[in-house]
């Protein structure tokens, strides 16, 4: 059996990298193991973890309820996002990683996040990035 | 029916995009197209154009055995090949853009290629990203 993992924050683009990643599941027969990962730190305090939490508990049920096999890995360990789900995917030996990216801002910013660049780059097996819907 | 766009480029990260992408497209029941676009100007010759075409032909006699439906775009109209993909995905409502990355050089380079980074930003559509194989 096959192994998609995902990206997961609670934020729309995150959102949109679960849905996609649960329908790239469903579609290879595939496992789907759901990373959310924290450097941790100041930021991180206490109502920050129970939100990170909620929201986990939140995905649970919704991978619960579409009937994808799957685990989920939060971690605060001091490493940046992307390190964490590179190595969660190359342990796991993963086809795809899925990875959600904010929307270009009405300016028409040109840069992608560090954390989205360093996936695509180091990632050991392809990179599906999704953006969030239009509002 | 659906449809996959692939960026073609004669290189191995080319070639490793038009795999993926054939596997996806088969997995989808999808149709393919082949993108291969030239900004033109002074580097590109005759002697390029030649090279382009053959390299299309090469990828036509491949997507043929593969057994999968196919158009093949190659353009040559003053357009960063970012710009011809991305607007070809949006007309053919495209589900999936796949591109090919460059491995990351030894000494750890860390910035995508303006052409990877522009697709993953002004796509209408989720785009996958491959990396060549290992030499």
């Amino acid at each position: 059996m096959g192994t998609v993992v995902v990206g997961y924050v609670s934020k729309p683009e995150g959102d949109a990298a679960l849905e996609r990643a649960i329908a790239e599941a469903k579609l290879r027969g595939s496992k789907l193991i759901v990373v959310n990962s924290h450097r941790g730190g100041g930021e991180f305090d206490d109502a920050a973890a129970r939100k990170a939490e909620e929201a986990m508990a939140s995905v649970n049920a919704t991978l619960a309820s579409a009937g994808v096999e799957h685990e989920m890995r939060q971690m605060v360990r001091g490493f940046e996002p992307a390190e964490d789900l590179v190595s969660i995917a190359e342990a796991s030996h993963a086809e795809l990683i899925v990875i959600g990216l904010r929307r270009r801002s009405p300016v028409g910013k040109l840069i992608l996040g560090s954390n989205a660049q360093r996936v695509l780059l180091d990632a050991h097996c392809p990179v599906l990035a999704v953006k969030a819907a239009d509002d």
